[in-house]
């Protein structure tokens, strides 16, 4: 039997620590592939890039850790990993680890869950992983969680569509109390802009933003790691609001023919 | 009373037709603002700019058209809109008129839905609005689709962090059959990569994508439009995939200690 393909890609982009750690203690459990922007892209979201060309530059090979940097977004390296530089698709896609947590509302903004959602969307079973710490990441307990995850979703499998969004908190003793199952949240970053100007008199504006929690039930993502455990969301790419279906079906008004 | 403040922006930037045409039908119903991309800006999601700063440039009066030009992304304009641009929140936002739909999976990598989606996150209604038309795109109905639902939504209010997704069919008269309240499809674009040398005998690709329907539902998004109708669908930014969670609970290697 073949060892598992284990992609591996992020937003943080191919020279962070957070990717470099991920690679070093997966590949323990698989054949290693990293495909990853070839700079910073957090907070792209889900973009894609169809209105340039995108670059590919094989990474060399740095102490082990080898890989494709790409000049696009985290959803484009899955793209193209998927259709044009694999032989084969993947046995798993792994994204991270992100430098800080992705949780509540800035789900939405961040690469690091997009190109896992990317993944899924292919038929690829993925994982995406952050750690809840932006100022002095130590990647190492992280790393093992996200190893013991993909040992799992290898051996059982995950629901089809669903990607796993893991989050690592920041503890005194750099471990977690244990996993919880959690929802997506609904707090946010609350953004100031800060106003500037230039050299040559033009102004022009930084955006800046606080994390503002709003939740306090146990089982939501931001209160999970507060708490002190690793928090693993199930998220789809199904965006319907069920709920407000009946009440649009009311709307008489768009009976109506429009003029 | 004060006519009501609408906000309007898109992601195929402040020179496509399908914002003019939009601001000049809305501007029958209230008090319109332009703030949008200063450049195409399709499929960058719901992408922030947080490494770059961001330009604001007053677009001028073009023919009684006038607004703000923003050098970043749809959420980017509803942020600096929100937060830095405007004296108070606008009643409702719209995005679009897009040149050509956003439905199935695409709606992930949509600025004009993302720009939509941040709106309500900070508490405003809104609408996107796009028409299955990019070839040869004319917005006279679906600029009045756009105002209908403007009028429905400031008169009835709708229900709170719920984006309207709206997608005009095209049709032989120009003209839809009607509206249906749908759901968010599985269809997609599945993707080529055209790999190409530079003059500079470097490579480089082309991401090129051909959508794909899966669905054959009628309250599906693409299914309706493909059958004559106007698509409403209720989005919201809850990617939770709560039928998963009591699965995920099951996991017993969970309750494992970390080595």
């Amino acid at each position: 039997m073949n060892n598992p393909l284990i992609l591996i890609t992020n937003d943080d982009g191919i020279y962070s620590k957070g990717i470099y750690s991920l690679q070093k203690t997966l590949s323990e459990v698989g054949d290693t592939i990293v495909v990853a922007p070839d700079g910073e892209k957090s907070g792209v979201g889900h973009g894609i890039t169809i209105s340039d060309p995108i670059r590919v530059n094989d990474f060399g090979n740095k102490d082990g850790f080898s890989g494709y940097a790409v000049s696009g977004t985290p959803a484009d390296c899955i793209k193209i990993a998927f259709n044009a530089l694999l032989e084969r698709k993947p046995d798993i896609v792994i994204s991270g680890i992100n430098r800080g947590a992705n949780i509540g509302l800035s789900v939405l903004y961040s690469g690091t869950v997009s190109a896992a959602a990317e993944s899924v969307i292919q038929g690829v079973p993925a994982i995406a992983i952050s750690l809840d710490d932006w100022l002095s990441p130590d990647y190492s307990y992280s790393s093992k969680v996200a190893k013991k995850i993909v040992e799992i979703v290898l051996s059982k499998g995950i629901l089809p569509n669903i990607v796993l969004n893991v989050n690592v908190p920041k503890t005194p003793n750099g471990k977690a109390k244990g996993f919880r199952i959690t929802r997506q949240g609904t707090s946010n970053f609350v953004e100031e802009f800060d106003k500037r100007t230039d050299p040559r008199g033009n102004y022009y504006y930084w955006m800046n933003g606080e994390f503002s929690p709003k939740e306090n039930n146990p089982n939501i993502d931001d209160v999970a790691i507060r708490s002190g455990y690793v928090s693993v969301t199930p998220l789809h790419c199904d965006l319907t609001s069920y709920s407000s279906i009946s009440h649009l079906e009311k709307w008489k008004e768009l009976e109506n023919d429009i003029e």
